[in-house]
Parts: C-alpha cells; sequence; structure tokens
C-alpha cells in the first residue's frame, strides 16, 4: 500500500482519472484494455499510463492488454482506504453548496461528512445532504470524525486564520478554492484551485491565440 | 504587449495572483513595494517574483523596491485587453451557477456575458445576472460578442460533443470543469480543472501524511 514509497502528487491525479475512465467509458463486458486505448481517453501518452500504472502491481500482457477488473481494483488500493474517508467543507456559499452537490455520492469511499459556516441561517441545517456547522465546533467534529482532508471555500479574508485553525485541529491535506494562496506547515498537503487565475490564464492565451488566427 | 514572446502559463497566473495582491494586501498609500514581500504574500521565493515581473518591463530598485502603482498598470497591460473580453459559460447547473456569482463584477475586464444549457426551464432567463441561450444558438452568440474564451461545466457524457462545437465556433480557450479530459486542436489552449481529480490527490496525502505522524 505505498508505505515509504514516494509517488508523485500528478500520478495520483492521473490514477484517480483512469479508475474513472475505466468505471465509465470502457464498454461494458470489455474484460481487458490496453494503454494506448487508455491513454487516448485520459489525453496522455501509452508511456504515460505505463508508467503511472506500474505502482499499481498490475501489469498487461503485449497481447491482450490489462484485465480491466485488475486494474481497477488496484488503482483502488493505491487510492483508497479500506473504511469511508471523511472530508470537511468549510464556507458554504455558493461555491461551498456547488461542491457539496458535486461530490454527493460521486465516490463512496470519499465523503464530504462535515461542513462549516460562521453565518447563524446556516449552522445547524442541513445543506445539499451535509450537516452545517458553526466554527466554534470545528476542532470538536474533526477529531470526532476523524477527518484528515478538506476543502477551503471561504473568502479571501478568512482563509489564512481558517487554515491555520484546520491545520491545528489536525487537517492535513487542503484543497484551495479560496481566491488566495495559502501558508500551511511542511507535513500538510495543499492543492491550489483559484478560478481568477485560472481564468485570466485560460483568456490570455484564448486572446492571443485568436490574435494570431488574424 | 507580449507580441511574439513566449510566456509560459504558470507565469501568466501568478501575475493575475501578484496583481490581486497588490490591489488587496498591500496597505493603501504604500507607493512602493519590495519582491521579498510580494513572495511572501504569493507563497513563493522572490526570485520568482522577479523573473515573473520581467515580462511587465518595470524594474524595481534595491532601496526602494518596485513602485505599486507601476506593476498593477504593467501587469495589466500584460493580462488585460483594452476593451472587455467577454467569456461564456457552457452548463448552467450547479457548479455553473456557482461560478457565474462567483466572478460577477470580480474583474472588470473580464466578463461572463452569455451562458449555454440544453434545460429549456434555464434559457431565454437571466440567471446570476447572465443571460442563458439554447445551445442552438450558441455559434451565433459567440460570433456575434466576439467570445474566444469559455468555461465548460456540463456533464462528462456532453463534454467532447460541447467542445468540439465550441471550437468549431471560434473558441479559443477552455477552462474545463466537466470531470472528463478534453480533446483540442492545437491553437486552442485548455486548463483542466478536474474536482474529483483534485479532491482524491489531497486526500491520499493527507492519509498518508496523518499516518505517518501516528
Amino acid at each position: 500500500m505505498m508505505n515509504g514509497v514516494t509517488i508523485a502528487s500528478k500520478t495520483v491525479g492521473r490514477l484517480s482519472l483512469y479508475r474513472r475512465l475505466l468505471e465509465s467509458s470502457i464498454p461494458c463486458g470489455r474484460e481487458h484494455v490496453f494503454s494506448h486505448e487508455l491513454a487516448l481517453l485520459a489525453c496522455v501518452t501509452p508511456a504515460q499510463v505505463r508508467r503511472d500504472l506500474m505502482s499499481t502491481g498490475c501489469s498487461g500482457s503485449p497481447g491482450k492488454g490489462y484485465r480491466t477488473k485488475d486494474l481497477i481494483d488496484g488503482i483502488s488500493k493505491v487510492l483508497d482506504y479500506p473504511e469511508v474517508q471523511r472530508v470537511a467543507l468549510v464556507g458554504v456559499g455558493n461555491l461551498g453548496r456547488a461542491i457539496l452537490s458535486y461530490f454527493s455520492g460521486r465516490r463512496p469511499n470519499l465523503r464530504i461528512t462535515a461542513s462549516f459556516d460562521t453565518d447563524p441561517q446556516k449552522t445547524g441545517r442541513v445543506i445539499n445532504g451535509c450537516r452545517c456547522h458553526p466554527m466554534s465546533e470545528l476542532t470538536a467534529v474533526l477529531g470526532r470524525e476523524s477527518i484528515a482532508t478538506a476543502i477551503l471555500a471561504v473568502p479571501a479574508a478568512r482563509a489564512q486564520e481558517t487554515t491555520d485553525l484546520l491545520v491545528a485541529s489536525g487537517i492535513h491535506g487542503i484543497l484551495n478554492y479560496a481566491p488566495v494562496p495559502l501558508r500551511v506547515p511542511e507535513g500538510v498537503f495543499l492543492e491550489e484551485r483559484d478560478m481568477t487565475m485560472s481564468l485570466e490564464t485560460v483568456a490570455f492565451f484564448a486572446r492571443r491565440a485568436a490574435l494570431e488566427r488574424k
């Protein structure tokens, strides 16, 4: 189960993608799949697929490819915890609510089981299938539910103080949708997903490409 | 204006971030800022900041740093189009609506001015400040409004066909929130923002870090 083995975060991301593609896009009843087929669906090279799949311990045969079921099981062994892994969401605004409904039921082993907000109109209620707690209960709820992963969707001004509280409460991984970069101590994994940065980057290159065509 | 000069997408993303930090986090009236101050806020190294800012043509002085106003103007010259740059959103579900309200008024020069959906309950209405058109009008609306940038928030099963239609209708940059990778022709800039991939990656490293602490 990858103990002590280093694995790059991009590899983990692609394994997550391969599994979904195997579950959803490989026609039912197809017992085997070639690396080049998976590569086409994932928009990467076949060599990349083969390298990534080495971490699962699965090996394919040149004539038949990989057994689909073995691949799904192998990836799940790397990615999934045997028990349900619980996730917390902090910030139940428009984006937070969209995140809740997006992830609802998507992966049985990875569930947003607690959300937090400062707004008393939201706390104490179940919003999009998830109970919303006041911030004052954050440390207690995270401890009780053994939550180590959090999604942050609070305004920029509250993001760093919320992060500090999450880290002090035992969080080891943060997916950040707040529009500001975060500082975390070593040993806490952080993935930044600033939507403004993404959109300004895409708009910049779209404009350049459009101008070059003229 | 960067004509013919190559600039990495990560640099563009960081310039977007520096500008927001200069506008929001540098105390009012501070006429100058040092690269190490900006680096601290952006969670990058001072050398990275100085390298990135070279693309804006701004230069700092060793004793005083950069003039804040010059930096904001210099970054805007790189990132912004002199006119408003319009963006289309395809898919006005929970995530699409959250994206609309998130970007509403956030950057005056970059605006989501048209949205599209297949649901007749949504089309013809103004949702979160943006008119929702039927998919059949996509090509006409994008042409009329000179839109070259699109955000995709449709279900996985519709993502590739929608992308093909966007590209055929003159889109040159796509920010993809659909949970499936896209194939685009050369010359179209694509940024993938698969939320499941992000969450599974963060959860994986959070679990590892939590286990190592035990």
